[in-house]
């Protein structure tokens, strides 16, 4: 199953999405039962937005072996979380602003995403397996310059728009058996196996539930092998197999 | 005004906190109209929950200039916030819990926050203090030996509990003409000026707003001039003149 969140005539809705429609439904298909409503939107004019807003917004950093050894970094040795900022998302289609000012690398990272689906602390791997509701798709966006020139993430990775998440959420698929694609303007930019991590999704939430009580909504973005600059009036793209592919312009701050 | 959210039966609501009582409201106070339900409990006997669930919760590091030479840092030259997570917080009087395998320093922050009221982007000064819907008070609980010993601040900062907020939200003060007074057992093992920042909430406002859009029920945690050390068994208070006290018993996990 497919479940996206729309905008509906100014409302945000859940929908899931099969046929080439976007079958609207009464319910957060995270919190319960949801159904369909009868009312349904062609998928090629849907305003899809952030299929979910989580209550924690959890980011991996170097978690591929060949993106450690690109910037001759250490690599981790435990699975540790950092964080990513809600007012950064948006979603399949909606622009990527590059904010006045930035200069030098701005880079795309395209990343398989964990959607949690229990509430979960203490987690064994088994239950961290059974609590994923589903999987979608995020681009990591950084601006180098300030990632390197400030003391936290906050604008190099958070800005506005720094987040597209989606299309949807993807609930039966295993996204250690895919691959990555980042294209920008339909050219291949980067490909990677999606499961060639240095700890998986599972080792993440077993470590991170020890002391931290995970919910439902709560995402998981999983790193990157590989980063692709962009540049304004471009469109780049993340494809991931057996999910979906993400897609979105980039834009200059006006 | 002071307005808490409280656990009534199981069900999270807002209430109006006025001579003692806790006046049950009808909504929420943060996205509009709220009028009280006739329903109210006495404060000595609610069960106070964080009084809002930040979409984004901002955290100022350094930024007492005593906490900096504490430390021997270098004092921040620009007002950049960082990132606290949601699943830390816990309300009035509710534990703080040491988790099994802290050991050295595990410590208390008494620190203002604000409580965003406005969507705003490239905010003015003025724009910044007009969005302020009121202060509360947070402490965050630090495990140093985590702190030091992590790429991130996931555990050190953001296991369960370590970050109790409220007990209520107060419309009506000037945080920055207070004190900051924190007790351990009712002895005082810290006071400073609550305004003696070197940048204050609007600073803070305005520069991230210039990347950032912030939101109704936003936070922001202004950082504190000291560290006391917790022990389980203690209760910490955090007072802060003109909003109140956020108390807090420790105990150690099972």
């Amino acid at each position: 199953m497919r479940y996206s969140r729309i905008n509906l005539h100014g409302r945000a809705v859940f929908a899931e999405i099969a046929d080439g429609l976007a079958h609207v439904l009464d319910g957060d298909p995270l919190s319960g039962p949801a159904h369909r409503t009868g009312s349904r939107v062609p998928t090629a004019s849907v305003d899809f937005l952030p299929p979910v807003v989580p209550g924690v917004f959890y980011a991996v950093g170097y978690n591929y072996r060949s993106h450690v050894e690109h910037y001759g970094a250490r690599a981790p040795e435990r699975p540790e979380v950092g964080y990513r900022a809600n007012n950064a998302l948006t979603g399949h289609r909606s622009p990527i602003v590059r904010p006045a000012g930035v200069t030098g690398r701005f880079e795309a990272e395209g990343e398989v995403v964990a959607v949690i689906g229990r509430t979960l602390k203490k987690a064994s791997r088994n239950e961290a397996q059974e609590s994923i509701f589903g999987w979608t798709i995020g681009n990591d966006v950084s601006a180098r310059e300030w990632q390197h020139a400030d003391r936290t993430f906050w604008r190099s990775k958070n800005s506005d728009t720094f987040k597209p998440m989606g299309p949807w959420i993807e609930t039966g698929v295993d996204p250690l058996a895919q691959t990555t694609t980042v294209r920008v303007d339909g050219t291949v930019k980067a490909r990677f196996a999606t499961g060639d991590m240095i700890f998986d999704p599972f080792d993440f939430i077993v470590e991170t539930s020890k002391y931290i009580t995970l919910r439902p909504g709560d995402v998981l973005w999983m790193g990157a092998d590989s980063n692709v600059q962009l540049e304004p009036g471009r469109t780049v793209e993340i494809e991931i197999s057996g999910i979906g592919t993400l897609s979105n312009p980039v834009l200059e701050e006006k």
